[in-house]
């Protein structure tokens, strides 16, 4: 029962927290990322390592929501979402973010960088 | 400081408590979906009066997350997380979603549904 309510506990100060940040201000990105078939498993690592190391060392960096396409793996659609527009482009200076664009460049076909707005984010933990 | 450690407690427990569930068995929908323009305000309160509902009553219903395009606010994207397949079979048979589905008949003009592959989730609440 203490598990219960810790879960509650954590589940709304996930919320609160994530929108204590004055949302207005937040930068969304819609990414889809189109790359050579045979690059799929190496992509895969380096953007998971640019990821994990942005969300680690960046406090403006809040998000990150990748997938890509059943049928077509090497389809990639991104949403990312940073605290406001200074954090995004603090993070594209980053080592991190400079050494996963050196490492990629090769794999990447196409990238479409598109504004966007948050419209829902809801999740739960139990 | 305190505060600090509770943080930690939360983002580990968050973490952990999503993967605990075999992530093998997570069903993973790439929604794309293109409203009428005149219809934005009314769909996006009840997308989220939908998923809010559906991530409070079923257990297999895992995350939202809804993002619109800044300069194209007609074209939304979803990527949508369930425990697993039948979650999902489940959930499009309970009167919240055919609630949405009924309501929201004569907004939407075109429904692309890509089943994917989480390849990436990573967020921070600090």
């Amino acid at each position: 029962m203490k598990e219960y309510y810790l879960l509650i506990l954590v589940t709304i100060l996930s919320i609160t927290s994530f929108y204590s940040q004055d949302s207005n201000d937040l930068f969304v990105r819609l990414v889809k990322i189109e790359i050579f078939p045979t690059a799929l498993s190496e992509y895969t690592a380096i953007l998971n390592e640019q990821m994990n190391t942005a969300i680690l060392l960046e406090s403006g960096v809040l998000e990150y929501r990748v997938v890509n396409e059943k049928d077509n793996p090497h389809l990639f659609t991104l949403i990312e979402t940073y605290r406001d527009y200074a954090s995004y482009l603090s993070h594209i200076k980053t080592s991190h973010f400079l050494k996963y664009k050196v490492r990629s460049e090769n794999m990447v076909k196409s990238l479409e960088l598109i504004d966007a707005n948050l419209i829902g984010k809801t999740s739960k933990n139990n």
